[in-house]
């Protein structure tokens, strides 16, 4: 089994993206899992690349540009928020939810309809379940996944308690540049492509950059334009799009935009782990 | 003074933002904040949009997308991570430093350079030097802004402390629509415009809608793609673009893009308050 790094605690649902494809190794850090990438400590990392309600997170965008690495599957995971609680708790006796800020948020009507339960913030959902094991309190609860229950010894009270169902966060599982998909059991047969691109800040440029595309019948399923630190008058801008049935076109799109922009990435071409959701 | 809505503690950065338009009202969630402009309890609210380092919050989207208001003015939040204290305290002596997971990550070159120092996780960075506040232990040390200091009485230690000095919160300052933005000391000269519009997945129809701002001459500042909810089929954009000299082209141009869009929403015309940072 090969090993993945993840960034989070065990139980966090980072860890269950990691699990998809070989044992998950906890680190403190996203930069943590590029060094070890890098370093060959582990084959693989499952980085958070965007979630449906909080977007896209640009850290780990930074950082592929920054590392030797490559996108060589994604993975969807759903978020899904669980009341968790010591065997012998119950909804009825509970004083306290502990679970991270976010988490309180989208879990905001079923803290409203039990008003004996006080929040109480914490630095993470897993790390709350974690809290709840260590402390021995059946008065104490936490908001974290099913696999954090199963991590520390916890019981599921209630399942699905988030007012929102469509929580999804896409990962990437990445690892050294040409590593061996299949042996690592993952997907062979790329269906997306990842690019990352600078054009000048001028009128039209983006319109331009789509051409490439657009002439050629390729179809985009993302696009995130971002201003350059350090280069006031340049954007960065993250694409994907579907494979098309020609992949030749993909070069002749690819090697027409490196006509036109300052700089060109590519991310990886790569396919789904798993099931995407309808959303995406 | 009005009143300025911000989701997050006393001294959160969000804060800051609230406190250039009025006086700052602390709330529990973003949503609060916008429940309270609906009421009428506060004139505004202070939301973050994108954070250069983070990313684009689709929470503070979706929820413009859900209650009545208006952006009437952004600003521009410099994140400074600074090492705070109590009176006494000092870093040869100290023993842990406090913050939001983020704010430890984005410290951890100046963390690694004092091993002697334990990074322990928190809720928040502000909530973290109101703990220093309450907990009176002179070796625990708070990473958070230079406004937490103030309101906690703490004193700042070292400043800039942060890896990545180029962190930029952007924020919208909402308000029910039509509100008074003289009234409020805000710009009267609007310089962007903020839209949302849906589209259907099909094969160039973003390159479509670029058309209508292209052809006119418009320099976009942003767009950003999401998956749309329960309607797998159709993509959401939010798109940013500068007035241009010629007001009449933006009713063209939208009134062009009403034809082919699904839905299109206008969030705000609205100018800056502040400085604008370059990298933006």
């Amino acid at each position: 089994m090969i090993k993945v790094g993840f960034q989070g605690e065990p139980g966090a649902y980072s860890e269950i993206a990691a699990a998809r494809v070989g044992e998950p190794v906890p680190m403190r850090t996203f930069e943590d899992v590029f060094k070890a990438i890098e370093r060959g400590d582990v084959e693989c990392g499952a980085l958070p690349l965007e979630n449906s309600l909080g977007g896209t997170i640009h850290d780990n965008y930074d950082l592929m540009l920054s590392y030797p690495v490559e996108i060589l599957a994604e993975t969807y995971v759903r978020i899904e928020h669980c009341l968790l609680g010591l065997p012998g708790s119950s909804l009825a006796a509970a004083r306290q939810v502990l679970s991270h800020p976010q988490g309180l948020a989208q879990c905001a009507g079923f803290i409203s309809a039990n008003p004996r339960l006080e929040p109480v913030a914490t630095y993470d959902t897993a790390g709350s379940a974690k809290m709840i094991k260590e402390g021995g309190d059946l008065t104490r609860l936490a908001i974290a996944s099913e696999r954090a229950a199963r991590v520390y010894g916890l019981e599921v009270l209630e399942r699905g308690i988030a007012l929102r169902l469509d929580n999804y966060t896409r990962f990437a599982l990445l690892g050294q540049r040409n590593a061996d998909r299949a042996r690592y059991g993952l997907p062979k047969e790329a269906r997306k492509v990842s690019i990352a691109f600078a054009l000048a800040h001028e009128t039209g440029s983006l319109f331009h950059a789509l051409s490439v595309f657009a002439l050629r019948g390729i179809n985009l399923t993302k696009i995130e334009s971002r201003p350059l630190r350090d280069r006031p008058f340049e954007y960065l801008f993250y694409m994907d799009f579907n494979l098309p049935e020609t992949p030749d076109a993909v070069e002749r799109a690819l090697s027409h935009l490196g006509e036109i922009t300052r700089m060109l990435v590519r991310l990886g071409s790569y396919g789904t782990l798993g099931d995407t959701p309808l959303c995406y």
